[in-house]
């Protein structure tokens, strides 16, 4: 098995992108990823997607999208676990590259939402759900996150105000991220005061539909200086573990088993644990999914995700830096896409390169991207100059 | 680089399957191939599947599927390109255990296409073509097949009866393979006479909606001894190509470079040629795309594929048998699941257990996967006894 780095990055701003298409996104953030690398072409493209095929009216994006930025002949294909399409997708180029049977490969997130009506986009969100045992009796995908936080709200006695830190902090990162679509700090007052979508998730509790693009250049770490001029982000772990889709078939709704298992496999995979991570990119699609990611991840005790946060511990100097250029919730969640972002903003911070973000000395970085109400959960950790 | 094989297969009968939801024709197909290979779950689970976001509200599928089996906690994901699905998740599979970061690993290749009304599963087929360039014009991909094989007749100058032999062998297979969808021969004249669908594609050119699941299990060759029963079947080369997936975008529409291309890397991995293929499962969706195939693959020059078919040389006993269990036209085409099916189908030869269709001395065989109108292609050759 070969180590395998990431040498380019790439991203489009998040936003309502009404100007570009699809592949049009896809191109810019890839075309940034090649320049960024100092490579012409990959071999391969690994595609994150989740939406196209409902509101693109478009599957294949794989071919779709290489054969758009003028790679004919290189082989691609897209990648899907809901909203845990971006890790699957890198885990599978990082796979490729570590195989031996590819050299370079490129991984592009992409997902356009806002071209498409309130309610399709919910019903197409509803697919990361159990179509049979939730999505057809009605449950939206914010309706199931709304019975996971009222459950931790009652099993934990936690006030909802607690969770206002995960939302303040992300809005606070933003402001200083050229790509997040919200850069405007929020005051507690402006998080309790904000509409329900959901009880009890509230507007700010909540990260918004976006349309968006990332992309990454991997390839094996022995060819890394020959193939770029960019120091080489080396992948310690990739791991991904699943649980039930519905909630219903899940052993205990406020702890993730998917995300506590898979943070595992990595972990033992690096030969690291949580004290040795220095930023962690987590999958803030929802207040409680922060806080739930934390503790799975070994950061905080079962229920105490919260404290995390109420002691600052979270923020660009805190003890675990999340969420560092806005999260979800600040920079935006394209969702197929959102996988590519974490894991750009990680290579960002251990690159150095995150400006009035930076995490001082982030030598070692994790991400855990989750899709569903926690049914995959891919996570990975991150180093440079190891 | 580990060397992988295949040590269990599983499938469903191919049809319209109502009484099945998509989950339990997984569950089906993927319990059969555990059992065939003698383990008790594998560590990681590739979903192919194209169409359910669309015809069954549900994305996801990896985590869905593997909780459904009662494997909580292994790894899953979706792997898709269109038509080409199967062929690229056993790709995701193969280099997942090449690359040591997973022992044994399951392929499932599910379709679930029949509960549908025509039109939308019409639309549905149509996300594997542009949509932007083709699909928005109303171009529906039994058109775009329909262009290509018209193109076909022209330029070699080839009457339609010549394409007679692919519909005839394809069903006369089928006949024996209890899985198939139809298990009848047609005649020349059943073929010549039947409907029109879109000028010159009849109904015998084509392919029919279907269901249906297939599985497979990979592992280490040098673990193969210790975990299964069974002869292991090799993986000699896994290859993919792409090309645009608007035909207007192609150089010439009737030379498939993504299948040429993906053709040559696999005998290059392999460090074999057409001459040593014994067996070839081919993606004859449509009748002018198993002539476009073996003409890609080496077989016969450019517009002598059908010369091949009219010869008997694509039948059990002739030069390259193709489509040996019936083929996406006779056992059927349940599109995500179909490369897993052909992949199953060449195993079967291999091992010798094809009964009646059993391709004498079989120890080298060849698939292709073709995705869209030849935009994405998958090559596989497979080896046993090597």
């Amino acid at each position: 098995m070969r180590d395998v780095c990431v040498i380019g990055i790439g991203q489009t701003p998040i936003g309502e992108l009404w100007e570009d298409s699809l592949r049009d996104l896809a191109y810019r953030a890839l075309q940034q990823a090649v320049d960024d690398a100092g490579i012409e072409k990959p071999d391969a493209l690994f595609v994150a997607n989740m939406l196209a095929p409902r509101l693109s009216s478009q599957a294949h994006l794989g071919a779709l999208i290489a054969s758009h930025v003028g790679w004919r002949g290189i082989e691609a294909t897209t990648v899907e676990a809901a909203c845990a399409s971006g890790g699957t997708a890198f885990q599978a180029a990082v796979r490729a590259v570590a195989s031996g049977m590819v050299d370079v490969a490129a991984v592009c997130g992409v997902e356009k939402m806002t071209d498409a009506t309130s309610g399709s986009i919910t019903a197409a969100l509803a697919t990361a759900a159990d179509a049979d045992y939730e999505g057809a009796h009605g449950a939206s995908f914010v309706a199931l996150n709304a019975l996971i936080m009222q459950r931790y709200m009652h099993e934990y006695n936690v006030p909802h105000e607690c969770f206002a830190p995960f939302s303040m902090t992300a809005h606070a990162n933003a402001v200083n991220n050229p790509n997040a679509m919200f850069r405007k700090e929020i005051t507690l007052e402006t998080y309790m005061r904000s509409p329900v979508i959901a009880d009890p998730i509230n507007l700010f509790d909540s990260s918004p539909i976006s349309d968006g693009a990332a992309a990454m250049i991997v390839c094996p770490l022995e060819m890394a200086a020959d193939l770029s001029k960019n120091a080489p982000v080396k992948v310690l772990a990739s791991a991904t573990a699943i649980d039930t889709v519905d909630l219903a078939g899940r052993i205990n709704m406020v702890d993730l088993f998917a995300a506590r298992t898979s943070a595992q496999k990595a972990y033992e995979q690096a030969g690291l644990g949580p004290e040795d991570i220095h930023v962690f990119e987590v999958h803030d699609a929802f207040s409680v999914m922060a806080a739930l990611s934390l503790e799975a991840a070994g950061f905080a005790d079962a229920g105490k995700g919260v404290d995390l946060a109420q002691a600052g511990e979270i923020a660009i100097n805190g003890r675990i830096p999340i969420s560092t250029m806005g999260g979800l919730k600040g920079r935006g969640h394209p969702v197929g896409a959102t996988g590519v972002y974490e894991l750009v903003d990680l290579v960002t911070q251990l690159r150095g390169d995150a400006g009035a973000n930076q995490v001082r000395d982030a030598q070692i970085g994790m991400t855990q991207n989750i899709g569903g109400t926690g049914a995959t959960v891919v996570t990975h950790i991150l180093a440079r100059g190891i």
